[in-house]
Formats: C-alpha cells, structure tokens, sequence
C-alpha cells in the first residue's frame, strides 16, 4: 500500500503518528523558513510543513514541484500553529521527513479549483481534470449514492433488475435509432435502444412481475444544450397493477429517496390532471413551488370593442403579488420577454392594481373601471399587484403565458433552490394530433393502454381519448413518466393503425410483441425515470452534463477521446459498408 | 390491485381468509366432480379446487381453459385433503367462488417445465416463454442478487460507481470493434466500448482511487458456442495501490460473495504463477478441484531409443488414480480422445502399474521393467495407477495433456459440483510472441505494466518480460483478471513501440490516454470480472446463455426480435452510408 491514510481523515486524534499521504499538489506557499503544501485526494485536503532549517534537503528536493504533481509524503501528524476550521484536518499538519515524486505534472490548463477558470470546451477536453474539482467530485459521488439507494429500496421490495439488450432491432418511432451495422450479417444492422420498452414488456410476459433496471438509453437527435445522445434511465415495470398501484409504489421510491439522500419529508405527491395542468400553468410539467394560477378571462374580456381579445380562442392572465409598482421601463421589458422569438407572443396586456383602488391598464381605451375591476376580482387581485394578460389561439397562448409565469416566479424569488414540489400529472391524452404530417402521434409511446372507458372511441374520436399515463414532476421538469401497457393483442393492433402504421411495418418492427400477446400476457404498467436529470434536479443543478464523467459536447462529440472519428478501410471493408460521397 | 396474495405464500396459517391471486395455468387436473388448477406465478404454484356439484356455473366457465392462459381467481383459503409436500402452499388450495380471464393463451410451442421439451432455437425465439422456467428464472434471481451484493460490498469499501460512455472512439486491439455511423458528423464512426479500460484509467488520473462499475462490453468476433457479442462486466480501478493490494481486496469480494449467496467459508485463496500453471497443470487457468499434476519425465525417459520421445521438448506424464485396470478399450478410448482434431496429439503412452508391482506399458519394446519402475517413482504412481504420459513440443503438449487431465477429472469424478477451487494465477508474461503475424501481442493489454524489475529489458527481451498482471480461476475457469497499469507516459510509448504500433496509430488510438498521463497520473491498477461467466460458475452451470435474459444466438441474432435486420434507405441515406454490392 502506498499511504496509510487518505487526506480527508488525520484530526487531532492522531497527533504524533507516523503517517504516509499520497495525492495532488493543490497549492504551494513559502513563509519564510517554513514552505506548505496543500495535498489534495478525493477525500480532502491535509498540510504538508517543510522547515527548512530542520530539514533543508527535502525542501530543496521539492524546490521544482508544482500545482497537480503527484506526490507521497511520510513525517509526523503536529498540532498545526494556525489552525483553518473550514476543514477536517484543519488542526493538524504533517511534518514531512522523506517525499517521493510519483509522477510530475504540467501546468494544467486551468485551475483545479471549485470555481474554474476553463471554458466549457476547455472542460470538457481536459475531463479528467475538469473531475478533480470538487464540485463535480461531489455531483459523482451523489450520483453513486443515489443509485445504491434506489437499487436497495427496489430490491427491498422484490423488484429485480434485469439487464436487457444493447444490441436490438431498429424500431424508430419518435427519435432516430443509432444503429451498429452487423459484420457476421452484412447489409443488416443492430439499434441501440431508445429505451428497453419492448424488453420489459416481454418480462411481464415472462411473470418476472416486478423487474427495474439502471440502464444506458439512446437517442439520435440535435442535439439541444442539454441532451446527451446517451443518457441513463431508472426503468420499471409491473404485472397485475392499476395505475394506482404504480403510482403509490414509486411515489414511495421517491419519498424514500428524499428522506435517506436530503433529509426532506416530502408531503404526500399531490396529483394534477394534464387538462388542469394545462389550465392551470399552461405546461405539462408546471412547477408548482409557486401559485400564481392563471385564470381564464374569455368571460370579463370579450364583450367590449377589443380586437385582439375578442378574436381570441383564449384570454388568460396571471397575477404578479405587489407588482403594481412596476416602471415602465420593467412592464416594457415583459412585453419584450414575451416577444422574443423562443416565445414569440404579439404582446402583453397588464393591470396595475393601485393601491388607492384605482385600476390603471394598457387597454384602458378599451376597458372601463368596472371592467377592469370584474377582472381583478376573478384573478383575486388586491391592490398593489400587477395582472398579466396574454390571448390568442389556446394552446399556444398557455405555452406562452406559462414561460412569463416562471420568469415572474424567477424575477420574485420564488423559485427557491432546496425547496421541492412533486407532482403526478394525470390523465394525459392518449395521442396528440401533428399539424406537419397531418397524423396522429402517440403522446408517450404506442404502447399505452387508453382509458378503458375511452376504448370505445378510439377510431372515432382518437383525439378525445385519454390514457392511463402519468408523469412524475419535480419543480417544473419531467422527471419520469409512464402509463398503463396494451396487453391485449387487438387494441394494440388497433393502435397501431390509429397512429398510421401499415400492416407490413407493424409486422416487421413490432412482430415480436404482438406475438407475445398470443401467449399468456399480464396486464401490466411501469414507468422510467431520467436518472441524470434526477441527480441534477435533487442537486438544484440545470445541467445534467455536470452529473456525468463523461458526456459529450452539443455537436454530440467526446472532444477528450476523440469520439465519433473515421476508421479504417478495413474496417468499412469487413463490415460491408461505404462512406457516401 | 389485481391480487391480494401471490401464488408462493400462502399456508395453513391463511385457512379460512378470503384472497385473491394471478398467475399461468400450469396444469388442469379433472378428478371426478372435481377440478384442479395449478396457478403459477413468479413465487410458485398455488392450487385452485373447483367443484363442480357446488358451483356448476364456474366449472363451465373453466372449461376451455388451458396452459398459461392468465387469470385472476378469487376464493377461500382450504385445508387440502391430500397435501404436496414439495412445495411451501402444499397444505392448502383456494375454493374458487369467482374467476377472470386476463388473457387467453395460445398453445405454447414447447412445455412450460423444468425439462422442456423445446430445443435451444425454438427456446430461443419464444425467450419469453422460456424464461417461465423455473431454472432459468432462478438464474436471473440469482444474478440480480449477486448484483446487488457485490454493488453494497463495493460501495462499503468506498468504490463509487461511475457509469463511462457507451459512444466512444474506436481502438480495435485484440477483438473487432462494434461501430455506431454518427449522423450529425458524417463519415465518423462511434465505436462500443471491449471494456472501459480507458476512462477507467483516466478516472484514476481524475484522482476517483476507488471506481466500480457493472457494465455491458461488446466485442464483435466470430462466435463460439459460449461467448455473446455482448456482456458484463465487474470492472474496477485502483491508486495507489501495489499488486497485493489488489489481489487482497478482491479475495474479499470473492469470499464475501461465496459466503453471502452460498454459505460457503472459502479458505485463503492459493496463488500459483503462470509458469507453474502451465507447468503442473498446462493451462494458465487450471481446474484445481483435484490433483493429478504433470510430471516432467525428460530425464528418466529420453535415455533409450524411442524416438518419439528423444525427439520431443517435453514428455510429460499424469497418474490417473486405480485405473490400471482400465481394459485395452478403455486405453484406446484415450488415445482416440487426445488425437481428436480438437486435441490434436499423434499419441498417447501409458504404463500400468500392477497390483503385483509389476509394470506393463504401450512402449514395452523400448523401456525395461528399471525404467518403468523409475517412472512411477518420480511420479509417485502406485500399484493399481495408471501413468499417462504425451510427449513433443512443450506448449502444445502441456495443452493437450491439459484436455486429458481434464477428461480424466471427469471420468473420476474429481470435478464435482459444488466443490470450488478459487486461484490467483500471478506472473503473467507481459507478452505472447504471435507466430502468423510475427509480432508480440500484450498477453492482458498494453496498459499491462512490466515487472520494475524487468523493465529494461522491454526492448532487448521482451519474451522474458513478466507483468504485474494476475487472473482469479475458480475450478477452471477464468473469472477475472488484472493488471498494474502503466501509469508512465516514455514507459507506456515503449510498449506501444514493442507491440509494433507506429507513432501515428499510436497518436490517432491513445492520444487522450498519452495526454492525460502529462498531468499527474497516479500509480493504479485494477481488474475486471466477467459477470455472466461469475454467475454461471457459481451455479455450477456451463452456459453464460442461461444467465442473460435476452441472449443471442451462436450467429450474433436475436431470434426473437429479429436483430439485426435492415434498415430503411432513408436511415441509410441520412446516415451518409451505403451498403457494399
């Protein structure tokens, strides 16, 4: 062995033993006779103390040494003369009697240091380095952590793991497939899966009724800033449940997880149907850590000479408590909010509610006192707040107002980091309808079994048919979403159809599950959570690339290996492929 | 809930509750006015009792039923006239008052029992249906817990498991890689890690000194029987630690599994180096459960005039224990074994030690009673032994007498189950010497160190170089291996020169490795077991196929979902590749 302890553990109580220290050099400095280094491994940071009247060949022996230098040390743990209480070992220091160089180290490109100074790219290509600081240190080990404890909760409750193919057959719907081109198979290709969906169904199939598994997933898309093409899932699935039980027995996992990993008792997860998230927040995934509901306005709007109210599908606002003192200048600035082509509302309408119960707006040539007071009083407006309005077609003002209700939320503190709001969102529609291809998609997976007293309609009215899905929102992101399965042959054949897939493509993409179907299968449901999201969300982190050793750049590159590259002729040979001009 | 008990749990001590279960007909018994239905699921078998004088209207309804149809069955718990003993709810059966059928089953193409009638493709096809067998099932309740165990083991000892990527860059060396086409950088090409070698280390140069991860690998080669183009591994890295630290730590992996998952106190476990595996036993992962070790016979059988072995590097002998009276048959039954194509020796000789003292062998003409006698001394053969003895160039003799060793393990049934033989195989060379190509491979990998002590001699004679690599053998079989790893960029240079990697290769496959060893590499090491051979030798089973879900086939196919399979041209196309006429 080469040490005798880490630099996280030496305190008081071993003052006067004979210790051997390895690790990285975080800092050296001289103070006259006296020179410190600060040697850092993954489980903290002890003072080395070279004197060098005491001892004047080492400290010309480390005369050379630098930042990131590996080193190991033997002397003398010694009560330290100033001690630092920000750190375990802040009261002791080695004094050193004999040091090694296990390896040296260049300047490293950017500082090792909880605030660095590298760019993202920079980083990203020095990972390894970039991983020394503590900050992502931390994020890993949270993550390690997290995984053990759900894989014991799971465990604990007779669910499995069970690991299920990389190598696949390609069934792109939804994102595309990376596929592997087969050399043994030439002209046929493996996917790697998107998720291992039909694998666990074929599990129930097989009565493995409770089966999870952590497990790498895929998906080639553009990127956006904060997907990966790989990314991790928390997989699950069940026999012989109603949504009920699914929801029940992972609202546990996650109370579980909140009380063993942040010491948080979370309430009971309240649940949300879709329309009235919809409704409510304008999102699917709204964040509920503040109010600020918006109310409907169609009613106490539209009866007066106001264009732009009257032609739309939906009036809606949202009130922003003590607000009403808002320059100009700031109620500008949301109207520019608005109109910023992410968002890309026409505008905004606001009421000032006085504090001497006056109403000022800037629709006021438009709308009268009493108007503008039937509106405050729907809203629940009191004076000194500011009322928010935006129109237009439905869905598309919510998307809208939602985006200007989390951005008040920010601009109001209320959006507060170690605060959690969990939700079920429910009762989400079966399908949506897309105008570009002019079909119908599955609004989670084909998959989904439709409300049983929705059945009926499928063919004749798929639009109004709800499903038994759900997804687990955490602070207004998605954290993890599933449904009750298909488990029964025709209505998924049926399902099929309604989403425009011909007989020959259903047969040969999905065969192999419809067969199952003939044989014995369970009703059953399950869901998956995004496992880096869920570290970055419990960390009050937006990034999950912070929550991964090794992710990849937006252009879906790994800078540091140099991955994706070219390769050899050979190898294209062997495979049988070509490169297309 | 569908259920209110599953079909393992209930006993006498339910006698009289009203409950609820799910399963799979296993079986329907008509007995008289009375039906049997044995329900199966995950938990076991329950049975359900119909009778039809008392509820005629159920009994009608049951009729069509049949094998591994799914239902629900509700009822009262009864105290069975003629009980099972074998089984746990063998006291008791469910007086059925209401029944459900969840889904209808076809056929199945081959019985659902513990000795099915289905052959290996077949059971592949419908894998869903074969993983309702109870051995299989136990096989993958046996792996989820040797998962779970060996995680809480790793984790306790403070190795943190850190997921590398999957998407990576391609360095085939040894096996072919599997490659992924990027479609957002055109011509370039992903490759599926062999293991995570690579990040492993640089997560020790990110200062991580204790990293696990269970972890799927690919390697795209032609198939033998029992090899998968995808598996797990244990894979797991060290700093700062010596050969001893290593071998120690995983001893108690080892132990602590054979203690926990089969009751077993495994002794200290032995290490032999691989000259004296190769020497005792001609393999480098010997079957230890029993003795029987070669003997060199060089200087007592070279003196005569047998050509045969005068000519030979090596004659070498083993005693088979009480066979001299293995009939003439017998004796050739092991000639024509050792010259099988797979074997390949043009012979055997064998001497019989007689119960009277006296000696008869295949080269009587050439040896005297003296010289047989001095054999059996030096190999302590006794009366009623029989000495086997092959002769002929050392490395190809030592194997083929391996084989025989290992078929008269058998036929003595010295091989038994549930008796386990662990070994660290240590001193591995550093390098093997490939006739075809005229060059030295890394017997590990090139991330292998040497020996210090052999260092220098990397360049002038590196066939004599020793690593400080080591293999764990249980009964035979190679579980695991390792090595201390280069963590010297000149050093690791040297041995991508040795291997005869040109700079450039060197620089386009390991720049990032290289690189990396610039800015405080620490000294590390580690090893990797294979999980699916792990499970399968600790159930005492030959086939890691019985130990995946989802295997594929000896053809690299996935029956079952018809992976691979083509692609569309419009994948093709976005995907910039085009198949090879």
């Amino acid at each position: 062995m080469y040490r005798t302890h880490t630099c996280g553990e030496l305190n008081a109580a071993n003052i006067n033993e004979e210790v051997t220290l390895c690790g990285w050099i975080q800092k050296i400095r001289k103070l006259g006779g006296m020179t410190f280094i600060d040697l850092r491994d993954r489980y903290g940071i002890t003072q080395l103390a070279f004197n060098s009247e005491i001892n004047p060949d080492i400290c010309k022996q480390i005369e050379p040494f630098g930042r990131e230098w590996v080193i190991r040390a033997t002397g003398k743990v010694t009560e330290r003369y100033s001690k630092n209480k920000n750190i375990p070992t802040g009261d002791i220091e080695i004094l050193v009697t004999n040091i090694e160089v296990l390896n040296p180290s260049q300047v490293p490109p950017f500082t090792i240091e909880d605030e660095s100074d590298g760019g993202d790219e920079l980083r990203l290509k020095y990972r390894y380095l970039d991983l020394r600081r503590n900050p992502l240190k931390n994020n890993l080990l949270f993550r390690h952590k997290l995984s053990i404890e759900i894989r014991n909760y799971m465990n604990e409750l007779g669910f499995m793991e069970i690991e299920t193919p990389m190598l696949i057959n390609s069934t792109p719907e939804g994102a595309r497939d990376f596929v592997v081109p087969s050399r043994v198979n030439p002209g046929e290709f493996y996917a790697l899966p998107q998720s291992p969906q039909t694998f666990k169904q074929l599990l129930m199939m097989a009565g493995y009724d409770r089966y999870f598994q952590i497990v790498k997933c895929f998906r080639d898309e553009d990127l956006r800033a904060d997907r990966q093409p790989e990314f991790t899932q928390v997989d699950c699935e069940m026999s012989f449940v109603e949504q009920e039980d699914v929801l029940q027995t992972f609202e546990g996992l996650i109370r579980h997880i909140f009380k063993k990993i942040k010491n948080i008792d979370l309430p009971k997860v309240e649940r949300i149907t879709w329309a009235d998230a919809m409704r409510y927040y304008g999102s699917d995934k709204p964040d509920a850590r503040f109010g600020m509901k918006f109310v409907e306005l169609n009613d106490v709007l539209k009866h007066r000479d106001f264009k732009v109210f009257n032609e739309a599908e939906l009036v809606v606002g949202i009130v922003a408590k003590g607000c009403a003192n808002y320059s100009r200048k700031q109620l500008d600035g949301l109207t520019d909010f608005v109109r910023r082509p992410q968002i890309g509302a026409s505008g905004l309408v606001h009421i000032t509610c006085n504090q001497d119960g006056t109403f000022k707006s800037s629709v006021d040539k438009f709308y009268n006192a009493d108007d503008l007071k039937a509106v405050a009083e729907k809203c629940g407006a009191e004076a000194g707040d500011l009322i928010l309005i935006m129109a237009g077609q439905k869905l598309k003002t919510q998307k809208q107002l939602c985006e200007l209700r989390l951005e008040m939320g920010n601009r109001l503190g209320l959006r507060k980091a170690g605060e959690y709001k969990v939700l079920w969102v429910i009762d989400f529609p079966l399908l949506e309808w897309d105008e570009e291809t002019q079909r119908y998609y599955a609004m989670h997976h084909p998959f989904t079994a439709p409300k049983p007293e929705h059945e009926a309609m499928l063919e004749s009215n798929p639009g109004e048919v709800n499903a038994n899905a759900y997804d687990l929102v955490i602070n207004g992101n998605e954290i993890g979403g599933g449904s009750i399965r298909i488990h029964d042959r025709k209505l998924q054949q049926r399902m099929f159809k309604v989403l425009g897939l011909s007989e020959e493509e259903t047969e040969r993409k999905f065969s192999c599950l419809l067969n199952a179907f003939q044989y014995g299968c369970p009703p059953h449901g399950g869901l998956a959570f995004g496992f880096d999201r869920l570290c970055a969300i419990l960390s009050d982190c937006d990034s999950i690339r912070d929550f991964i050793a090794f992710p990849k750049n937006n252009a879906a590159r790994d800078t540091m290996c140099n991955a994706p590259s070219i390769i050899s002729q050979e190898q294209l040979d062997e495979l049988r492929i070509e490169l297309k001009k």
